[in-house]
């Protein structure tokens, strides 16, 4: 029965997203020069989504034929409608996000709270459509087949979505941005977003495809496993205890996350004089607070177990810390920041020494608040005599409750910050701009605040996965003295920092190319540099998207083959500690990624705020290259990577069975 | 009676190294202006190691304190022989390598064969002390209470000197190098080794505390750790099965390994017109395979398993299988180095993350060679009825037997890199720089082998430690499914990159420093610029000394606290987990570190060869950049990081019976 409130939450998400989405679409676009620059950004996105989705098809393809050879057509079915639902909810969200971009910038003419509210809005519905469109997906399938392999399918096919979009995306991102920065604002000095930059209207489709949509996908994708892993181990836990509802309850918490964001978002709102930050925070913890009063009636009333209320509240409080943690850490005004900017009076090398090393000292406060979490929901879970996995899988819920309004702060960001580019590249005056500026660095927090919760939850619903893998293919023990185990620890452990590797080593021979074909523009077209021709956009459009694609297959093929791999010449128990090897560097890379990215690009601010020599100056020059080197770490590998263990852990669970049969040992 | 055989081994060595000492020291060390630069860097070096022992005596006494409390008298005793043993290996070791600088100058002059045989001979006497201390130590203590537990103290004395005089040395010469560089190569365009540049002489001395010093206490430690790991697990082995000569095995390996590496040394001689690589390289393989021999007759002889001979050749050949692929990676001639260096003309951040990410592809070869070589060795063991972790742990003692020619070879490098700095000082004519500098090239190559050699013995050696501490701490499995075992593996694997992290911010904070002085210099001395002056030698090399020391305790605080806090507060299982973890990142990291730095650094030297631009052109700017990011990644962190995990694991171990009484859960 919780199934069917599961999926009327979901289609109630969805329909608020409607009403969003007209309440942005009313308003208007602008003249004539803006509706230009955003249809070429919108058609520029379009074009790649739908080649990206091509490449992506063979993959889905060949995925969903090894599925009806080992599950059966209805895994295989479920596989696909994951892929399509995760495609789905990432290119109706950036389609909403590329209209919001123009409305927002002529919005800003009317005020600031109103180009803040069509930027916020736009960006919600993304995250409604996200959670909305999760829940109606796994409601469907569980309503009419009652059988979680077939969900677990659904969770996989989103998986595999969202790794490629978030990898895509972040090469085709970073690709542009490199490209446009290194001639146009360090070889030739001319501002960023400047319309004479062949590689603006690529930089910006980037920061659609890969922030929004990316993003919008990841975060699916994560919301879908920790449920459907939840729902895993709370199915196993109702066979151990003879009954309860363990197995709806995720479901339940995600219906009532949905409606804490909804009411969550009426309180974001900007009033004269009040920071953007504070108005998205805001948001953000009466969310919070709503769950949490919402969860206790639950429990209360269907006088669950007060381990689920205190497990999930664990879930989200802890994802909360990281949330802010990472915040402080990297943010501008604090000490690892300041001493990087700092350093870079000595040169590029030392400021890049100390950005990586800080990167990593940050990992600290989250490794041990994952740990913390993990342990205390397992404790408490045991207290309250229920199964222990099923608290730390609780708490991964808990911890992604909130996603529709992350996911909706964070959307924000590319919005208002393509709002930006598009009023500088219309010129629409310096008021405008300097509002649009306003409300594009509070993007910034919100982007790093969602990256805690995106890798915490990661961490938190693989390990629930882990364990639903080894009840899947009947591991008792899964025990680091075996040499088997120990091996697959071992090139699991490694598998996270390759595919690192690859994606940025896709970013570096794009941008190569990229830089090659920006200051062949600039040599060739006549009169660019002045401002009386105008660059061919769409081939440096087409250099990314060509590039993005290209660059994808090797990774997808090594996260998709290496388990079934290592499963099938090493065994299951080689797989299980595969899987645990690369939780652990998981994690660990991206967030060092992650940290080390926001660290350099906030000695840059820093720096061009005018401390440590200001703007143009040799500390500010060094300060850039950090920055540069930090884009794929921060935008392209780390953020793949919370995606990849779970695809890798999906891949795992569903192919179980199969490996354990045609295992070599 | 074997502990005997050993014992003579071992002073055999000693003796033989002091007749090589002769040998070198009977050379003339050159006219008044070579022995002046010589002296300098020989005093430079000795009051550096003075300073360095008496931080390190602190941290010793503390941890004897502990062992007194803890494992009786006589364990403390082992453990300060094993510091001192450590660190008269190192001082010895240094003190001829100082000497044989300016001997293989000054024989330069007569001809190219006797540069090389001085240098080589210089290093060689480090190489037999390093083996030959390192078995009387262990001799002399399981002769006089044959209690392994003593002489796991001796081990972790070892490994706590190692991990001073490795990550201390490493801070030290990075200082010292980055300042001379980015001043005098960068901003001044003069060239390396100038005497005008006030931090030639401290990098000079860093290149002995940090190569010699630093790497013969490391290889001195992964030497004892290896052997006593196959001790303890061989007294079980022989539990288990009633008998055998199991606990001496290794000793009697490690002492063929020091008759093969005396042997090996004769077949090390320099034709004219041939390279002094194939040289060095003529001496490891004659060593391996006398060495292959010998063991063939001792396992015959002694009627030992057969496993005993297949898991010992098994872990030479994988350690030579890792030197040899981490040298292709990286050499100067193969594709992911040109890359490198080709994008290097896009500038500083495009060349830094191409580094970045080929050291992370290269990681490949050795994680998958480290794996099956822990397969192999556990399977011949279990095929010839014998406890399987005893194969691992006699890889490991295979790996390692030879170290005794590859420190020699290792050592020869920092010796001919100092003789061709102190013929440039001494402005000692072009025809014998340049014969010096084709010597000082086939370094480099012997210095990749070592790295492949230490890492991957250091990956078997904790794994057999791994297992005595389970054994020691009564752990039957350590089942990954515990969320202690879990929770532990998360924090162990962040601590090998958290210390690289430390050591890295050690250099960056220090080399800053070094910056400023070198720039003062210049600024202040009038006359320095113009060689009219000197400047002052003395102030760059106490920056150098007193900066390394001071960010020595910090990492040396969290490798010695961190696995008991975890023992104590998390129990005996997430310990294990904790040494599991730290294990897999630290191998990974130390890889990653060598690797990109090695590339880094040929990628430049490719430019200075005239390719991509050549000297002095943009891209060679970008590629210094990589170059110097690179440096404390490979000759500061990356190589601290074998021994953190050997320290780790010996803690551990020692200290687990305390553990297991005190632990909170």
């Amino acid at each position: 029965m919780w199934e069917f409130f599961a999926l009327a939450s979901g289609l109630i998400s969805v329909a608020f997203a409607s009403i969003l989405f007209f309440y942005v679409d009313r308003h208007n676009s602008g003249d004539e020069k803006i509706r230009e620059i955003s249809d070429a950004i919108r058609l520029g996105s379009r074009a790649y989504l739908r080649r990206q989705f091509l490449t992506l098809m063979a993959f889905t393809a060949a995925v969903a034929v090894l599925l009806i050879l080992s599950m059966g057509v209805y895994v295989a079915f479920a596989f696909i409608a994951g892929s399509l639902f995760s495609a789905l909810a990432g290119v109706f969200g950036m389609e909403v996000a590329t209209r919001a971009n123009a409305k927002s910038a002529w919005g800003s003419r009317e005020s600031r709270g109103k180009a803040f509210t069509i930027a916020f809005f736009g960006g919600s519905v993304m995250g409604l459509l996200v959670v909305g469109t999760a829940l109606v997906g796994i409601g469907i399938f569980y309503i009419i087949f009652k059988n979680l392999d077939i969900v677990l399918g659904f969770s996989l096919g989103a998986s595999m979505t969202s790794l490629f979009a978030k990898a895509g995306g972040g090469i085709y991102t970073k690709t542009a941005d490199i490209g446009a920065d290194l001639v146009g604002k360090v070889e030739l000095g001319i501002p960023e977003d400047d319309p004479r930059n062949p590689a603006v209207i690529a930089d910006n489709v980037g920061d659609n495809v890969g922030d929004v949509a990316g993003m919008g996908a990841d975060l699916f994708d994560s919301y879908v496993a920790s449920i459907v892993a939840a729902m895993i181990v709370g199915f196993e836990t109702m066979r151990q205890y003879q009954g309860g509802i363990y197995v709806v309850v995720p479901l339940i918490l995600a219906s009532i996350g949905i409606f804490s964001s909804i009411i969550g978002m009426v309180f974001v709102k900007l009033k004269a004089g009040s920071k953007p930050g504070v108005a998205l925070n805001m948001g953000t913890f009466s969310t919070c607070a709503i769950f949490i009063v919402l969860l206790y009636l639950v429990v209360w009333f269907l006088n669950l177990s007060p381990a689920v209320f205190w497990a999930t509240a664990l879930g989200l409080a802890s994802g909360a810390v990281m949330g802010v943690t990472t915040d402080v850490f990297t943010s501008v005004d604090k000490g690892s920041v300041r001493r990087t900017a700092n350093s870079a009076r000595t040169g590029a090398a030392i400021n890049i020494l100390s950005g990586f090393s800080y990167g990593i000292v940050s990992i600290m406060p989250p490794v041990i608040s994952i740990s913390a979490a993990t342990l205390l929901s397992w404790y408490v879970a045991s207290l309250f005599g229920i199964k222990e996995i099923y608290g730390v899988a609780v708490a991964a819920v808990g911890m992604l409750s909130i996603v529709g309004m992350i996911v909706s702060a964070d959307a924000y960001g590319p919005i208002v910050d393509n709002a930006k580019g598009i009023a500088e590249q219309a010129s629409m005056g310096e008021g405008n701009i300097e509002i649009l500026d306003s409300l594009d660095a509070a993007g910034n927090t919100a982007k790093a605040v969602t990256k805690g919760f995106a890798i915490g939850a990661a961490a938190l619903t693989v390990l629930a996965l882990f364990h639903a893998y080894s009840e899947l293919v009947d591991l008792e023990t899964l025990d680091l003295m075996e040499p088997h185990v120990l091996a697959g620890l071992f090139i699991g452990a490694s598998i996270p920092p390759l595919l690192s590797a690859l994606l940025i080593l896709g970013v570096q021979k794009n941008a190569f190319l990229m830089v090659e074909e920006v200051r062949r523009q600039f040599k060739e077209i006549p009169g660019l540099m002045e401002g009386r021709a105008k660059p061919d956009y769409a081939r440096c459009v087409d250099i990314s998207a060509k590039g993005a694609l290209k660059e994808l297959i090797l990774p997808g093929v090594v996260s998709l083959a290496s388990p079934v791999a290592v499963g099938l010449f090493l065994g299951k128990g080689a797989l299980g500690g595969f899987l645990a090897g690369s939780i652990v560097t998981g994690i660990i890379f991206a967030l060092f990624m992650a940290n080390a990215g926001a660290t350099w690009d906030n000695a840059k601010k820093l720096i061009e705020s005018g401390e440590f020599g200001g703007p143009g100056s040799e500390a500010h020059k060094a300060a850039i290259v950090g920055d540069t080197v930090g884009d794929p770490f921060k935008d392209t590998a780390g953020p793949s990577l919370n995606t990849l263990i779970t695809v890798m852990s999906l891949m795992a669970s569903l192919f179980g069975p199969l490996i354990v049969k045609f295992a070599l040992i």
